[in-house]
């Protein structure tokens, strides 16, 4: 440490520096948790690279934050703008990085084993709208609880001291502090349709799975993200340069075709299938006081027990029921059908028609998928600002393709018992 | 299945062509086993991105033998010399190449969990020599008893039969066949100083773990492996076209450098000590006639319940001991002492002293670890075949840094419980 | 040559290899020539690493284009269908594959100094149209001319005798042979929105410029390309497979990125016009039979005299008049205004008001820009087919993004001379 | 320029920022010129790829050596060593940052046309000892005279005012200055066997030639570099940190690679032979005055008119005579023997014996080359730092590869015209 700093390698930055008080973090045992996480459920089912953890893609999404927030600092307008609109100088710049930071690191830090795929499994919030607790409210209550010491009192922030809630504000946590229009915009970092957490992801899920999808231009995107100015208001929001529109758009466009190749491919969504019904039924027989669920976020302690390696432990020991066989054979449900990306109506119908068939012959062992994305919120426009005057555009005015993004997909496939 | 092909996809060649009885392997139980062993053990410890597994080395493995082994069919004067000397012509050369694919697939078949890490656990075979088995004896005893029928009964070979011996001979068994010269010319595409199986794993572990050190010019090498002759005997040997020295070099010098890099790395070395202890551990607890070892290779009923994901599920429920505990929180012990790669007798004698200093103070929690590997094994000489006379040399007497790897590491270092 | 090849280093494929029958005409005089014509022009003045040339790029596009070949020829029901219809055994698609071959070897080989940009000096072919010569016209010309022994009179192709028409045939020449069919089918691996020459371009240009708009997955492109079936004909078509639609859409987004980013650059565009005037003004110095203009289809002794090379020092001997002053200095034009890509009427206006402005100032070193091209030909649409049935669909109508680029490119830019 | 600064997209780094003293440097003509200066001569007649310019490095050096210099900076014990030994405060150090960018942009500013193929035709300096002028002294007069404003009246350095002899110094030229030891300690930078021009170029020629066996690990190797200490003096000395003696290793690898395959390649060699043979010619024919020979540094206005175009037009011009006939048809000499890389005593005297043959017959037109280098400067070895003290070690001592490299190359080829 005669360096001052720790570096991990990584496969998108090359190297990941961390000071001591990211170090700690990392090296908490519940952040290490993360490491028994795997970032895309079974999907290497399919693609068998594709095995890493969330500890990785989360210190990624830390640089990947702070490399946006720097590039945006390095320009000496955008600057000038944080000054003359929130005071902003350089400590304050400074205490503002690492808040970026910190949340970044932490983003994920509530995931359920298998990530998404464990969703369906969170617990239910409102019994009346079914509405059921979700991976983010977990991160909140976790970093609230397990890293409020390591956040406010380590000895690295003496100088500027941070409030957890700072940090969680940047995770949608609503947060009371005088600086909410700081906290506002640089919220785009972490949560937003070029965020950090995106920005990663697409990179990292590329190189592992090995396909090209999703490899847009890291260096151009964070080279183009500045401030902008709303015209009407004066406020300021994030956005891209001008010059750089169609790396923004590149972005959307990999999103658009991960999902298409990767995250949609019909094996990978039937072993979500899978692999969510073999959890429910190791909840259900090893854990019964859950009611099939994991722990509530009142009940960290237990959730944070929950990781990919004690459901595989269940798994192999017999424990998984059918479900729980079929991933370890690889026996999954084959398709045999499928609508397009927006099903019209005739296939929506064949569908229908196909699952009464084997209603009909008394066949149980099936699965319809709905798989649903957003390509593209449009009402959460990416903003493009003027070279000249600041002011910002919305990307779907200036990019044909971000336009055509309207319809979303909602795919449905049928899955049949193998024989 | 329109093509008569499947495919795979691969982070070193894009894609992996399988045909039906290579499809129908894979997808055993057996073989889906693989997908459950990590490559590289703990190495993600330190490397965050290394959580691959055996099953897409396996794959890979393939692809390169067989890449390798179409190069030399592609030269006129290779196919002009194994038409001359064993009369081998395009339906025999089909046959060779299946074979060669096959036992490239399967030769990590046998591998414990966390690979190499597992080798201490293994059952002794001699009890005098304290000998214990190894991994390619658990893959031959594997391939005989579960894949026979795929390989010597699948419709795919009706062209050409198989017999199971004729694989298992290129992992090292003996064999006994008319065509025994030709085994062994091709056996060095399998096991041998420039194989097939190091040839995809210094790519692939560089891949995963983000470094550079292991990704030597695949297609060089590959284009310039070739049969030559070894002058006084007449004997047709593997040899790489003189033109091509350099990039035989080259992979020699990758794999000093991984090894340098990362397998020799101080925390990855520290792990394979603790998820060893860890896993006896799990034995002895839980499966008591074992005697602390993996079942016997006679035993494989019983041998191929274990994989990561077995022990992952043991630690998790805490019946990993101590070392159990210390992988789960990553709190390894730390390195205090560390000689050269080549200790020099005074740094031998320093880390004696150490360790007689700790155990005067009453520690016990502490471990000396010797890395060893061979650089280059001078008596497998890599050979280089001349241009036009197509008779061989030796590699280390044309590169002075091959030649300068007969000194071999056996670095050794202390490491202590962390406080 | 114990090999029976030759081999070229390539950055996309890593070697090309090359027959005897290649090789004398990569070595032919007026192949090399291809050497001293820069692929992009002086795209390099923004980019500094595309320094690339013709040469590089024609050994590329007939590499690409035999990898495509060898993916349908791969696929058995794309050789059934191809017996069925044609008669095609393996004799003749070995024949086949070396007319594409040659095709995309010699498909650029008229190409005149600074490539695109010096088809404005072509001379006039039609006095009434004023249309021009185009390098195609000259590529088959050449071909016809200086190839047509080493094209017809091989040793190498004693076995399958080509005549030259065949292969320009592939080029756009009219042909009339027996094999019409499957001339036709195979035009599109050497020209369509499919074709080699782009899937090589976009990837080479990529690397040179340092850029990643253009990398898309060469190797699932050339996977996925099959022989479908117009269902309402039977006729045979190019076709993706359907599992395989998102990778034509990524070259076409590729395609359009490469435009937006790197073809259409403003600084790019300026220098097209430098370098056209430059070259007019030595044409008209230096070669005063010309008018201004390169020299015949008719007179091809002449016309390829001219390369880079002879250019360029002209424009060092101080003749190419002012705009050879402004490259040599790289003093080029500013733009002081540009509209969208599709120019809104508003913005035409200010265009047209800012050139006026200009001229009433008596300004005359000015130059008004229209880039444009298709983004995609909605009537040679790119062809998917049903991996049951074989019969084909249309990409715009899965892709809602081929679908959106229905509007081509039109931008305008105002430059005007530095001061 | 809202931001501050300009961009250049690098297929190294992805993209260098340059400010505005940087970027009028870039622009004047003079460092135009280096446009026109190939960076490999005519490798490309081998690499077809390798076609770029002296430009592209240069920038890139500039990137590369302060990527170095502020690794370095960012590590607490180089910081305080540099404020304890030479009172360098965060204002001195912005200002070697600078000096050291304008050094490294500054370098190659001198190179004649061909690169180093044309150094044999540098005028001859000292009468007595026939020592020519080399392209170090260009670089220097040059920069003395055409960029002294740029340098030292430019208002970005109103703050740190530098003078032009800063700059050279670092380049090889005597200094006297008060701060003689910082520019001996950041000379390494610039010059040594770890500078950022061999850092650069390795890189680059191997990402435009297509290889990659100087595709080293740059972020390891630059995060490594440090300041370390020699014992016996407590002089300061670039070094690198311990962690990382195997990537300086691997750049030393990386460059004896480099020459064996690509800066040594046969054919590459004699076309160095032919173009500068060709380029005699033309100076004796064209220029009269200069006796064969480039201008002298006295007389730069001349020397600057000399670029890659100057010669390609006179090459053109059919005034190269024969060697210039066989660099446009590419007809070069053929190898027909060759030595090892340290030649036996015996192949030395088969290839006098093979010349003596030649000339016995009456023929004149061949060639003997002799390619010859350092592989490894043992008297400037490279030093490693210890992570503890932070004295230094000699890497020749730590690497058995590095140890190995004492012979150095002296490879002779006898080349023969081709019939």
């Amino acid at each position: 440490m005669a360096n001052g700093y720790y570096e991990i390698r990584d496969v998108v930055y090359g190297f990941v520096r961390l000071d001591q008080q990211e170090w700690d973090i990392v090296n908490h045992e519940v952040f290490q948790r993360l490491r028994r996480v795997k970032q895309l459920s079974l999907t290497d089912m399919v693609y068998p690279g594709a095995t890493h953890t969330r500890l990785e893609h989360s210190i990624g999404v830390m640089q990947m934050a702070s490399d946006i927030f720097d590039s945006i600092i390095r320009k000496d307008q955008a600057r000038s703008l944080l000054f003359e609109h929130y005071k902003l100088n350089s400590d304050g710049i400074n205490r503002y990085r690492k808040i970026i930071r910190l949340a970044a690191l932490l983003h994920d830090i509530g995931h359920a084993p298998f990530s998404h795929a464990g969703e369906g499994l969170m617990p239910i919030k409102d019994q009346e709208s079914k509405e059921r607790y979700d991976h983010e409210e977990y991160s909140i209550a976790i970093i609230k609880h397990y890293f409020r010491g390591l956040i406010e009192d380590h000895p690295l922030c003496a100088n500027y001291p941070i409030q957890v809630e700072e940090v969680t504000a940047l995770l949608g946590d609503s947060v009371k502090c005088s600086f909410l229009g700081i906290i506002l915009l640089f919220k785009g970092i972490i949560s937003g349709q070029l965020d950090a957490d995106r920005a990663d992801y697409l990179l990292r899920d590329s190189i592992h799975a090995g396909v090209s999808y999703g490899l847009y231009d890291k260096d151009r995107l964070v080279n183009c993200i500045d401030i902008g100015q709303i015209q009407e208001t004066g406020d300021l929001v994030l956005a891209v340069q001008d010059g750089g529109w169609n790396i923004a758009e590149s972005l959307v466009i990999a999103r658009y075709q991960m999902f298409s190749q990767v995250y949609f491919h019909k094996t990978r969504r039937v072993y979500d299938h899978h692999i969510s019904n073999a959890v429910k039924t190791i909840l259900e027989n090893c854990y019964p006081g859950f009611n099939g669920c994991y722990p509530l976020p009142t009940d960290l302690e237990h959730y944070i027990l929950f990781d990919d390696w004690s459901i595989y432990g269940k798994l192999k020991d017999g424990l998984g029921g059918v479900h729980g066989e079929i991933v370890l054979k690889r026996q999954h449900y084959r398709k045999v059908y499928e609508t397009d990306l927006i099903p019209t109506q005739q296939q929506g119908e064949e569908l229908d028609r196909k699952v009464e068939e084997l209603k009909s012959q008394g066949i149980s062992e099936y699965f319809v998928d709905e798989a649903k994305t957003k390509w593209y919120k449009m009402d959460k426009d990416i903003l493009i600002s003027d070279e000249k005057t600041g002011f910002v555009r919305v990307l779907s005015g200036l990019s044909p393709i971000v336009k055509s993004m309207v319809d979303n997909p909602r795919k449905k496939r049928l899955y049949v018992k193998k024989h």
